[in-house]
């Protein structure tokens, strides 16, 4: 282990000052973690260390950003900022400049600079570990650090990802995507960056296999965030400041008899005002296991010469939609960018996904019952500390702190 | 104590089967219980009854009726039924009929038959016991049984009541209603009612003072739940099933500087757009050293002549408003009863509460700062049974459970 102290320093990335203290700090953003999660884990003592995180340091819940996604958030916790300001509102969107659905997890439509690659800048040792690798471009956007995911990392370059000895390092072979093993990695990767001195400032991003596929309850729920505990533990143990938080929660989305609960929206708008509409899923990516690109949240693309009005009001109406937005609202309300919105945006229930038409939709990818994300019901979690909170940010986590201030409390917010 | 084993009856309320078993069952309303309250007193070890119930029979969270407040949820638990089928939709409304502003704590206001009279006629020994004398009227509602408040549990007389020594009973005197007591009370009653042989149906529902006032780690709220959860765990000794559940959540509504975080909408609306807007606060009840009469959901009644929608497009715009409906779309997206409502219905986010103009609100009644509750933010509540659900109902509890489902989970859903 290398016994010098991180390098106190001050900079500012997106009009927040961060004043990192001279002790390593880790960001932990466990995918899909409700609350339930933890709470099922620690009934059954399976997290001692969160559990002393949340006596001797604080446990909160905190709002995420809204589409509650992955790439969403995750883009906004590494900015600091909500998406109105980063630009990242969904995996996917409808490029109004090209006209054509595309992948929105490239750093070319990130419009703000991340906390690490600055604090790179100011002299921190930074290291980032992704589960996925869709989100390591963002991740990596304009840092002098490592950066690599856990799906491939035998293919990390010192070049390319600041690292080439990934498996060596952590002792392990790289783990299957579609696993609990990908996430635990993330973790036991950070310890190692600690650990050898490679790293004094990390951020650790998991993946929500496990939660789109398990209850919290489940025994493979438990022995999961057991596993994940455990590498909490260590990180505490060599001395780091922790605040983990997530990017969305998750809920159990079908009916009684065990189906996905899934409304068409652009089947039923179509049938109900005729064709030209282009519903948007942006939770739609290549991981189609998890969720089949059924979430709870849609953007909708209005034929020319049809009033959005109208089409606002009957979505109001479907049973299972909660929220129907227009392009500004939707905007101003959930600080979405609009240049990259449809006319209408609408959310689901707490049990309810919105799928585009059923041939859209591989449901026998699904390999169990479907627990997704991307409404309101998933914008509520965790917001956890390792040391007792500054005076200060004891006033500002009561009231509405939200996911992407993790690094702000955790850097600035922390009694040392 | 009567060892005699309860009768099992059969019957029906409000659409709903109930076969209640051949053992004591208890239904347990915590009111203004977050899901926080009970993580931070698990995680301090004071809660080993409950954590008990979570291991051996099941923990989960419901959706509340909105608005999140105690009389709607209440009426809702005890009729099985959402507000749109039971009437109550506050605490406080104005009446079409009279033109008034009148308290909604009635029974006469109330729809629908309590699933306790209906188990009483079938011969079950009901006993209901509520903190706030308010609650008092809908739960003794055509109650051939005992019903009293801890509130004035001095006052119980045999023929209104149904019981007349409750001080005697308990071996307490009665507490005072601004207290933790006044909650502890009502479920040392249930145990002492279930201990005497005197009811073997139980309805005990707290009131929310202490969250009202005291976040979820302050030592208060520590020991408020240590002292609940012992009563928990009488009731479970005398084998009871029992189902626990709140009416709504709680969350700090004020800003970093400590001061409540109100939106006094009556008097913007009227600096906006004239005189004649009446706006209706339904948290609104005599017990103002709680909240101040201070919640996140209120209706508009809009002047004659102005037209509804840019009213409502001005709410919608207005930062701290996060819904707003009209009339028919609250009612049939909220399941409130359309003809109590006014033009308008309006929900705050998770720190904001919304006030009529400032000469309404006497903030100096807070002692504290304002914590509260009424809208989308306090909508999830605990949803816990001390026994293993069915596994009809463990297919029900998936998805989207709302509270107003505990009798029936918690009489039909678990394994003997």
């Amino acid at each position: 282990m290398n016994t010098a102290l991180p390098k106190e320093v001050t900079f500012q990335a997106n009009e927040i000052e961060y004043h990192m203290p001279a002790s390593p700090v880790v960001v932990v953003c466990l995918d899909g973690s409700a609350d339930a999660y933890l709470d099922a884990a620690l009934a059954r003592d399976a997290m001692p260390n969160v559990k002393k995180m949340s006596l001797n340091g604080h446990r909160a819940q905190a709002r995420s950003a809204l589409p509650s996604f992955t790439n969403v958030n995750n883009a906004s916790i590494v900015t600091g900022c909500p998406p109105s300001v980063h630009g990242i509102c969904g995996n996917f969107f409808l490029d109004p400049d090209s006209g054509e659905e595309v992948m929105m997890n490239s750093a070319r439509f990130l419009r703000s600079h991340t906390i690490m690659s600055i604090a790179a800048k100011a002299g921190r040792q930074v290291g980032v570990v992704t589960a996925k690798e869709k989100l390591r471009d963002i991740f990596a956007h304009e840092l002098d650090g490592i950066a690599f995911s856990t799906e491939k990392a035998n293919q990390a370059t010192l070049e390319k990802h600041g690292i080439e000895d990934v498996e060596t390092m952590v002792g392990k072979p790289t783990p299957h995507i579609y696993s609990g093993e990908a996430s635990v990695y993330v973790l036991e990767a950070g310890v190692a960056l600690l650990r050898s001195g490679r790293s004094d400032f990390l951020y650790l991003s998991t993946t929500d296999y496990m939660q789109h596929t398990y209850e919290p309850e489940q025994p493979e729920s438990i022995e999961f965030y057991r596993q994940l505990d455990t590498q909490i533990g260590l990180l505490l143990a060599l001395g780091a400041r922790v605040g983990i938080t997530a990017d969305h929660g998750m809920n159990a989305k079908q009916t009684v008899d065990g189906n996905p609960n899934v409304i068409y929206l652009q089947t039923e708008l179509t049938h109900a005002f005729g064709n030209g509409f282009s519903v948007i899923l942006p939770i739609t990516d290549p991981y189609v296991v998890h969720h089949g690109a059924l979430g709870s949240f849609a953007v909708i693309h209005t034929p020319k010469g049809t009033a959005p009005d109208a089409i606002a009001q009957w979505c109001q109406q479907r049973q299972g939609i909660t929220e129907v937005y227009d392009k500004e609202t939707a905007a101003s309300k959930l600080q979405l960018p609009a240049d990259r919105l449809g006319d209408l945006v609408v959310m689901s229930g707490r049990d309810v996904v919105i799928g585009r038409t059923p041939a859209d939709h591989d449901l026998s990818a699904l390999k169990v019952g479907l627990r997704s994300h991307g409404g309101r019901y998933e914008e509520m979690v965790p917001f956890i500390f390792s040391h007792p909170l500054k005076h200060a940010y004891k006033r500002k986590i009561i009231g509405d702190p939200r996911n992407f201030q993790i690094f702000d409390f955790s850097i600035n917010g922390l009694q040392a």
